[in-house]
């Protein structure tokens, strides 16, 4: 089951919270609480903590904003951003573990959990690695049929999410080159970011309203853009997120979580 | 609200279980699943991971065994066993995010969590501090409210679970010394400990049968006993955990875990 | 052996340092660096990393600021502010694990550790537990007989490094009210901190002038003052170590980490 | 520099020690102690705790067990096992952190810290990547330069260690197989592990005295054999080492640790 994208009036565009921990801050979460339709709040494994989370929760819910659980690999120190060799059992029970505990406090806040997005290097594994991506869909089918699962418009873990029958929002990225089979330009390369904050507004508008984009080789490529991934560190990333948002809604198209459960 | 444990023709027998971690073992699970009603199981701050969880998980269902979460402080080096200076509210938000971490394997496989008990220094802390008590009765009721909370028999947790409106559990312990008022004889003091299989039985028996126990003081004391806590760790443990069950049967009374949703 | 406190030439600046981990940043470590004498880094346990404290540590080599291990308790979650109850083995394993880590940075960037502080609750639970202040002594008596031992002053944790043949430093604080008896207003009093920044520079001068500090009654009280400690998170405690140091030195005070080995 | 491995009279048996962690025993160390030349004690990222540390310390300064520092990557709940895609930057750094926290107790108690060996998926990643092995080397070199560096036979790590002028010490395993290019057979593969004791026995003879190995396709293939891994967890582990260290002294080879400083 997807959630068709042509002729879309809606657009999502979600956003990593949450990522403080203990002493630390990090992130504007209440700026950007403004300007997203859905938040993807860091579970305690490479971010967050119940405090964290239980606050981040109460202000998701205030600004009317859809929460999702965003369970990361067990590596505080590198943020989840680095890879570990996990196999598929692991990948289901911290996904499982993670959404389970964010879930505690949206029901003791009384709201209600939206969606799970995989967050760094378990986002990036499970884009691409068939079995961890199977892992994670059957972790968020088996705790809730009726979640929606966010990953990489393309990726495998869309398809494992599809293949399990459970609703899926394909993101993409204004800022990020793609390559002509749709994937990712990776980091390491040249010309991976758009630093343009008008050619990233530009693609975004092109990918919600056309369903396509320009590949790094100059090729035209379907994409699937159900939510854009909006970036919460600094004031320039919350300028650009303002911006996407002004330049979308100019164009006609409404700013709104996906509803999977239509 | 609470259990009427007068004339009682059933007692709970209750063990902390799914205390391995990673490549390190602990407990005898299987064994003692086959002696007691409920489990106590361990939710990854004080001990426990994902993976132990969710074996846990199913051999408590396989078994027959009511769930309970069994949440601690973030303490794994110390067992949960070192008091940690927390606050209400840090009470709140890790009782909170335990018992969602670990219902949602409980979901997965299909079962339904029945209680919580706080684990080591965090049961003592909240037996004697109110404020800690209410704070997790908070957590517990805010999460589910047909959840039972286990505690020390007498203690301000089973005052802040009643007051909360929660069924509670009163625990007591065959092999621990009480004193005149109801409380346990710290293990830092002598006598504080019964070592005699025999003596043991027989104060679980009397707590059962007749809610009294005999104190230090020779004097003999009212207590609630709804159940009784029995250790997994080594061949003894296990060995007396048979016994008692065994002497409780002979007296009449049945081994089940108490349903306060009735 | 304590290093004579009395006309006093010289004083020490002393920060808490190299405080980020991982993708959390914290404190001006750059610009604190340029006002202090002295600096205690964490060491991983409440805070730092091992990439945070090899960067540490080469600032502190190229700026000639003396380098302090700073252990603390192993919670990360709560910056090592919450007191744990540990034993005094337990003390002096976590202050030597820590010490030798940090120490394994210095060494290799060519220095030598100066001195060791414990930091937050440890520091507190130093100040007043005989037998935790021992065991940390002997941690760095063991470590090396050379070091210095940093404690509040009048503690006992200068006591119990007196006594174990340590060369201590007696630290003061400029923004804190102090008892009759020396002791500092606790936190959870009201006039517990001088907000106003002339008057918390009139009695860090005094201090280390005088020897004197006027206590919360209005009394005169002698106080051991060899280093002053300065936040370093902020801007307004930057500019405040900037003030401090400048009015010292106008008063005639060198700025200086002691030398305990001379 | 590395140390000349023809015509042997000594060999060198280590074991792994000190993986227990807090309430969770792991090994038979007291056991293995009688029959090793040298251990390699966890730092606490893997495994180990300060405790752990100091005692495992001191049991084998008690028993004239040369000491090596045994650094892991940072994940308990792995055993150190999963690889964690570092840079060369992180694995100097937690190598260094690692090495100077048990080089503390080692010191604490008037011992000399003997050698250096990666654990688990470090010593793998060390073993085949260049970068890696050379930070890994240097973190050694630059704690201290004459401590030895053990690292699997005809390794990358043995290569970077000699390049960077330290002495290394190459290691065999008595139950594994190995490739016509001296490499281990991965455990993914069958026959990778030789599970009968005395063709492991056999296997360790032969590289022990004439320097060569019966490769999985029948070829004779020249090792360096100067230390023979043993394991310590288990009944059948500490049988196999003691029937190892019996063979060993039969055929006239001495049991010793190497020493590099000579």
């Amino acid at each position: 089951m997807s959630i068709s994208s042509s002729a879309r009036a809606f657009i999502d565009l979600n956003c990593d919270l949450g990522e403080s921990y203990g002493a630390y801050a990090k992130g504007r979460d209440e700026e950007v609480l403004k300007l997203v339709s859905s938040a993807n709040i860091a579970c305690g494994f490479h971010a967050g903590d119940p405090a964290v989370m239980r606050n981040t929760v109460r202000l998701c819910l205030e600004n009317g904003v859809s929460i999702g659980a965003h369970p990361g690999l067990p590596d505080l120190q590198g943020f989840g951003r680095r890879e570990i060799r996990i196999t598929p059992d692991e990948a289901y029970e911290m996904t499982l573990y993670q959404i389970g505990a964010l879930d505690a406090f949206v029901r003791a806040e009384g709201g209600r959990l939206h969606h799970v997005k995989p967050h760094g290097a378990l986002y990036n594994m499970a884009a691409r690695d068939r079995l961890l991506a199977e892992a994670i869909a059957e972790a968020v089918l088996r705790f809730d049929t009726s979640l929606l699962l966010y990953g990489l418009s393309g990726s495998e873990l869309m398809a494992a999410g599809k293949r399990a029958g459970l609703a899926v929002v394909s993101e993409v990225f204004a800022d990020r080159c793609y390559r002509p089979d749709g994937s990712l330009v990776p980091r390491s390369e040249p010309y991976a970011v758009i630093h343009d904050c008008e050619a990233a507004v530009a693609q975004a508008l092109q990918m919600a309203t056309a369903g396509t984009v320009r590949a790094s080789d100059g090729s035209l490529v379907p994409i699937e853009a159900q939510t854009v991934c909006i970036h919460g560190d600094g004031p320039q990333a919350v300028g650009f997120a303002a911006q996407l948002r002004t330049a979308l809604t100019a164009a006609g198209i409404g700013i709104a979580a996906p509803d999977g459960r239509l």
